[in-house]
């Protein structure tokens, strides 16, 4: 007899935790947005609509069911405090490693970032931070506070310092990030020129990669905080992630899915399939 | 720690079917109708956004938590074979019935009640069936065929016979129909006028209650196939549930909520607290 | 052997012009809309989406295939020359009524209305005009010409005179304007209070019938250019219309449907259904 | 000749700060929201739909025009930092009442209120509050925090105190809220009757009156960030307001319109003529 | 005098089915659809928006009102039976090809492509089949049947056999669809790389072209049921359509637009343009 | 004390007139759209949203802040007469040239261009037209009316006659429509190509460049009266504007932005990133 069922984790991944090498969670934080908030919506609007997804990519020719992978849900967090959302973030990343597994996060706005890294800095202090992005993130601080999405790599630089640090696709910013960034991080402003030159200078090393959807150009993802016409496109993004299969990556995150500003539900579906490829690019 | 979770049921509930007295699922089937699909979405988008929704009900003063319900999730469905959606439902409602335990069936358009009634009549031969919609959904047959959304409760009557059948809120339909109403039901047109002398003619007979969401106004339910105007207000529906506490109900559905149709998400969040309502109306 | 068919009028009227005695056509004109256009679109949306209603009233207990009704499209017009327009519409009007015919005419804004009450009156001088509105429309100008959808109602005062013209529903408008109505038409404000008593009045004088559909609660119609709320519900509009089986109507308007701005379908599916019931008390 | 003009206030309100009797202000903060955001794009949403609004309100027969009121513009307020943004109003609130003023502040989420409530209190400690709102706001802490719109009421009460507070429309909330209000609040369910009994009760005892547009049922106001069906209409919300012209009303506010969910505009039109009419409620 | 006029067909297609060379006709079929329906309304959308559409393609150098087109309307089907549905389709196709004209059929889901091209085979059985779409369409069964649209290229292959059929633009499907391509049809992954090599190879056999829309891009194609990033862009369709001028085309369908998923009508009017591009691709 | 402020110009530019070296103004003007209006919002629209977008422009290493660049507002215009628009129009260009400052203008509809163009024109009769579009535009007259967004570049040909228009990106418009340009105008189709040739023949010629936002593919730009697949990217519109910094532009202008017609912002947010470039390309 059919019986119901409750379909309830992104693309039917259904590993434990336990039985898991790559552990994927949400963090629906945006509470410090400037602009349209609602990225807090990703990670339910992805896993109801990874529905009409594959779980097999014709780009890296690997299936999603041949693997270990886990959806162990979202992190639920207090209202209105933003250093004790990032410390949770921060503790349940760092378990993660710890169990040998590799965190992959859905954001949540891009400051949710900043408490992933911190964790993986912790286990791998050789780190290196890969930054797909629209915007250079690089502030001291936005509008009087230190802990925004507008300084979340700039936050990891404090720690991670220079020459750690590659930025790719940018195309907003103030004047003066975009001189910082000069001496202290490598910045590709607009493309993804020079990723093969990156990865093949990285080596080994283990890696962080944090996706900004809104590297891609509005025509393709329109559903995000702060649309900026001029990126790159999903073939490009493809692209790039067919170069992360060269990586040792560590842990991931993929932030600033905004689902209801694209009614259409083009952003959420590119998104499912961007986390596709970027786990699928993750597995050993 | 905070871990993650999965939130995957209607507003929480988390009771096993074992422990349920009530089991809340899914029909997610659309095939049949003639103007606007999409139901097979409401399930769905329902658990998701009854997020926003409290257990406690101020009209009934009951709380959800305080009684044993469990969601089961959505029956999953072939493609394009209404008969054997039909028969998945009539057999699963049938097995709720036998463990003891009532249906609370989500639809779907409004033919997935057809199954479900008559697993019902399978157990409880005397049934009342009590039905709340726009349409009189009394044709024999509907562009060509037996089994549509505009059939349902001339279906039902197929095997329930005269006097059996309630229907409420009614304001579209053919001539035809309203005429043949005359003979075969009790049928208020446009409002639920003389439910209360029903409720009171009914007694404790065993009840299956089907609410067509499209009963109501589409001012406040502008999420379905087919919106008419001229219907109920929410509070007239809240009047006709407190009525339903009196009777002896073994059954419901809730059906052709079209979430797509509405992106201010109020049809959704009317078809939660309807649901939430109805669930309390049924508690012994 | 199925073959396709276009489906192109009205719910499927399909009486030629000679045979009919209403004839319904649409002016779509938005051209002096001073907030939100889009009226221009309303006709069209009606046809397609009337698809989805019956031929058949509850409330008046006719049926639409019962009458020899004829829909004759739209009129096409040149562009930015509101006199031209007018003098079209007003011409078309004037034939239909030679004829032997009431025209029902679908806006537009409501400007299309003084082209066509200018025709009737050209023919049924001792004509009444009954008009449903939030909006006063009696300003002597506005925005420097005399020629727009705020002057409407005062510009068919210029020919009709004082004693001539009744409204309902208003509840938007200049302090001056609520002044001058005062002693020169019979204005109810908010509601349709007294229509009786205005239907008792005017006996068997013919009567022009036009309804800016913005006289309904924005809950039940968003789909107009200026929603105000305050209106009146589709019920107390039905009460009206069945009111309106007692005069002797000798052409109608429905204006003010901007179908693009309400993503829902309730709006346009609205103005269906007031087009049905309205030709329905025109019949003989 | 023409020359080209800014337009910037609501409804065009063009006095000075000095002139001013009433000051309308912004506060755009939604940090707290648990359900939707978007409600700090309230007040600049407003200023540019108002453009369809008439200064002149034929249900209190007063005009805008009549009257010295001020559009003072938005306070800018620090990301992520709750306790901030509530100094930075209370502050300001504060200033405005010095200067002799009533302030009439935009939300925002409701949690904006408790800051000016606040203010106000200083400057008036036998003050009344008059409370509108689909919800309880009683909660004592929400999700780990005490600054919540869902602590709001709660919050004033706590330097209020009994008998102060009056809350009409509630129809949300947990059973303990409602337990707790039966003895410390005046707390009518579901509609606003009681009110004249209330307003003959304060007489002329200073008043703040908050209100949540979410009273209002989500057939006519869909743009809010938790819509509750069973809300009050429109018709309601103008005859309480109707009553506050018998009252001393020293402060307002108007909170939780969240534009971007309702792509008809209603909710912001419905918001602006909630705005208008308030604001003549005030006036001497 | 102006009169009105009735707009019904695709961009005012006027010529009879007697004189027409091609034969424009709607199935509005979409009840096997997995994901999001509604490509049941795409033919109708397209007839009113194709009035934004020039008649001259600058692409092509042609113009539509330079040959014998007819818009024939669409099919009727009945509900709930997908088998009736094909037969109607079949047999209408194969009518066409009798009377010495070319179907040009617009869906709905790809589904009722199998009908059309079974009708065009049984007239031409050396025909070859071009196939344009994201998905491989190849599985032998979905859900439980056979008739799917996910095994609509899979069921031609059953009567064409291998290397008949060429695909482009795939990249979604089964990892065991791809491989079983491998050895019975010709498919090109992503894009339309190669589509000169099989026009030269296929020379002047006749020819079926179906296209399902979906292989654009969802930028500028979201309104479809199952948006799939990385797809082509409207200028590689265009050129690939301009190749279709060597071929012999003896009949062609347009499927897959669900024009209520995109508000901004660019999805309909993309799919117009194809339409009139492709019409113009097979004229003599 | 943090005081409330007024947010009324694009991006903050907040020189005076007098200051000023360029003037920024709406034409909110759509009255002669054939298809969807709405491009009266767009000025609006733009200032709102212009929230989110930076000052600083990578693409040309230029700050908006290093500039004087004053934004006057919006003209406001009659209702239902072109004529009297235009004058409006051309007076206040007129003015803004004989005050030794360049015209920066936001449409409205595209004839709006036609007035500043003449007002150029008189000030500098050997001027170039640099004229980026979807559609030709080149009409003599369009239903009924030489005064149209069909006749704009024919109408500025009248007085500036051959030799003095090059037109790129046009895919669209009547058969004789891109014959007739082939003996009086530069006509580029579908792309920008050759622009940086026509630039050197340009040299310093005084220049006017009219940017029709829909050259851009419905991709990026959906909120558009009419939209055009196959459009340019926004990447090659920017490659355009840097070419722009080599000519003397002497004012410009931007034009058919409807921003309802999307309802993710991208459109809006995409016209405010071209005018901060375009004005960015015009300073010294």
């Amino acid at each position: 007899m059919t019986k119901p069922e409750l379909l309830t984790t992104f693309i039917g991944l259904d590993k434990s935790y336990e039985d898991a090498d790559i552990v994927v969670f949400g963090s629906p934080f945006d509470g410090t947005t400037s602009f349209r908030p609602g990225t807090r919506f990703a990670s339910q609007a992805m896993r109801v609509d990874s529905y009409g997804l594959e779980t097999y990519s014709p780009y890296l020719d690997r299936d999603l069911e041949d693997y270990n992978i886990c959806d162990a849900g979202d992190l639920e967090f207090p209202v209105g405090n933003t250093q004790k959302v990032l410390n949770i973030i921060e503790e349940y990343s760092n378990e993660v490693i710890k169990d040998g597994k590799k965190p992959m996060m859905i954001g949540g706005e891009h400051l949710v970032s900043l408490a992933a890294i911190k964790a993986v800095y912790q286990n791998y202090n050789d780190m290196i931070l890969l930054h797909f992005d629209a915007h250079t993130d690089l502030r001291e601080e936005f509008m009087g506070d230190k802990l925004s999405h507008a300084t979340v790599i700039r936050g990891a630089w404090e720690f991670l310092g220079d020459n750690r640090i590659y930025q790719f696709g940018i195309r907003s910013g103030l004047k003066e990030e975009f001189e910082w960034a000069k001496s202290h991080t490598s910045l590709r402003k607009f493309d993804c020129q020079g990723l093969d030159k990156a990865v093949a200078e990285i080596g080994d090393r283990p890696v962080y990669i944090t996706i900004d959807l809104d590297i891609l150009d509005p025509s393709i993802f329109p559903g995000t905080g702060t649309p900026e016409a001029g990126g790159i496109t999903f073939k490009e993004l493809m692209d790039a992630i067919k170069e992360f299969t060269k990586l040792n990556i560590v842990a991931a995150d993929l932030v600033e899915l905004s689902p209801h500003y694209d009614h259409s539900g083009v952003s959420t579906a590119v998104a499912c399939k961007v986390l596709r490829e970027l786990i699928l690019s993750m597995v050993a």
